[in-house]
């Protein structure tokens, strides 16, 4: 099953893709969030779409917007490829790096990002983005965190490299501008997931590409993770991790290149569908 | 005036301190969260109280909560206390040191703070945290910050400092765990605040004197603070930053020291009231 959300932002409709249909929710399902995922939303959606009641939504023309309102809480993964470490001169880490990033950052997968005033090093990262469907709260073991795990979507980690790297602090300051977190078309349910070790991440700047990668890559897998996570805070339904970006950043080139206005970006993982990017000045 | 929310841990029931009666606005607001804020909900308030509208609540017995529902999200401030640098070993930043944390770790004042499975290193911070009423994007100077501070409460940023310092990556680990964010009793509104730069800050452990400072020692003060983060985030109504801490914390004491089970921390802000915690083993 794949959740989406269809109209203006702020003003987003549940609906869901079925057999390449959009059904529409928005009678039955307030909204794809905390509630939902800890009321067992998923469930009731699988039992209407079996029942057959749902109505078909015309969405053509219509804005996507995040498959998530509004995250709880964003935890991102540092230099969880080791293709990815190697460009950037850093080591892999001996447990997962894990670092902030505003929930405020999310938008739709094909909404422009806005470039911030006077950035001149804002970078690309796909990551494979992990959606929390049930509390994860000191897990036994890497094998009980995937029934947390409510499913997947594109997550566009964009970041500030000078905010991050050179201002005196944590990364997050150069992961929270606006707009710095596309994320989705599709939330894709883990049934639909035929090996969360074998997902390809592409990403591409005007064509070019830049980004290639495999899941088959990471330092750290998934389960791993959430596992992980949950030793040190409680996961909630809802919440978003990013679980780290392959190499090709425009950090790592050299020289290094950066986003500027009216690039276009177009990101794609396998299984999850694809996001655009316009690249704008922040109004 | 004084927001509290009062009752269960999830059943809050939001109300007003005014000259030293608890009134109930239960029927009137729906929560302290974004929401609230956003819609001007202080000036509503303000009207009702005004027009003497509003039935007194009777909260004898009864739990405190922390005065905002759920932020949206949370910026800590590093390093903002000169003496604190000393004790850690650190230099002051030459520009604000911003860290996050889960902004699940919210809960009520005098609630139990769990120590987390395991620990040998947790640690309490005493700070002043602010809670955003406008939203705060670019601000052209720290003068305009003011205008997008709902008000402060006491903020407990209990810190685990192996998680934070030892386990390779970003201070949001030791940050993050459950309980780690006792906030209350009151928001108090910047009306009643007569000098943003003269609270006086105190946290005792056991009784014993810890932490002794004063807002007046803050490298960044409020305002500039708020501005700063305008920069590379969008603050929305509901966000809550915590300001930094003074001198005093268990890891700058020579040996350090730390919380065990059955530590009662008590803290107090000038004008902001008073919180007091048991610490227990996390279940």
């Amino acid at each position: 099953m794949k959740l989406m959300r269809i109209g203006p932002k702020g003003q987003e409709r549940p609906a869901v893709l079925v057999e390449g249909r959009v059904l529409d929710v928005a009678s039955h399902v307030v909204d794809f969030d905390r509630t939902f995922f800890e009321e067992d939303g998923l469930g009731l959606l699988r039992e209407m779409i079996a029942a057959g009641q749902l109505a078909e939504l015309d969405v053509r023309g219509r804005r996507i917007g995040a498959p998530v309102a509004r995250p709880g809480q964003i935890f991102c993964i540092g230099i969880n490829y080791a293709d990815h470490a190697s460009e950037s001169s850093l080591t892999i880490p001996p447990e997962p790096l894990v670092f902030g990033k505003s929930a405020h950052t999310v938008v739709g997968p094909n909404d422009d990002v806005h470039l911030p005033r006077g950035s001149t090093k804002t970078d690309w990262e796909v990551e494979i983005g992990v959606i929390i469907g049930r509390r994860a709260r000191y897990l036994g073991s890497p094998e009980d965190a995937l029934d947390c795990i409510a499913g997947l979507a594109i997550s566009h980690d964009v970041s500030e490299r000078e905010w991050q790297l050179e201002r005196h602090g944590q990364w997050i300051k150069g992961k929270s501008f606006e707009t710095f977190n596309p994320l989705g078309p599709w939330l894709v349910t883990l049934d639909e997931i035929a090996d969360l070790g074998a997902l390809t991440l592409e990403l591409d700047v005007n064509g070019e590409a830049r980004q290639r990668g495999s899941s088959k890559d990471m330092v750290f897998d998934i389960p791993y993770l959430i596992y992980y996570l949950s030793q040190f805070t409680v996961l909630e339904p809802g919440d978003l991790i990013n679980t780290g970006t392959p190499a090709g950043v425009g950090l790592g080139m050299a020289p290094p290149q950066y986003l500027k206005a009216n690039d276009v970006v177009d990101l794609r993982i396998g299984g999850l569908g694809a996001q655009r990017q316009s690249i704008v000045p922040a109004p």
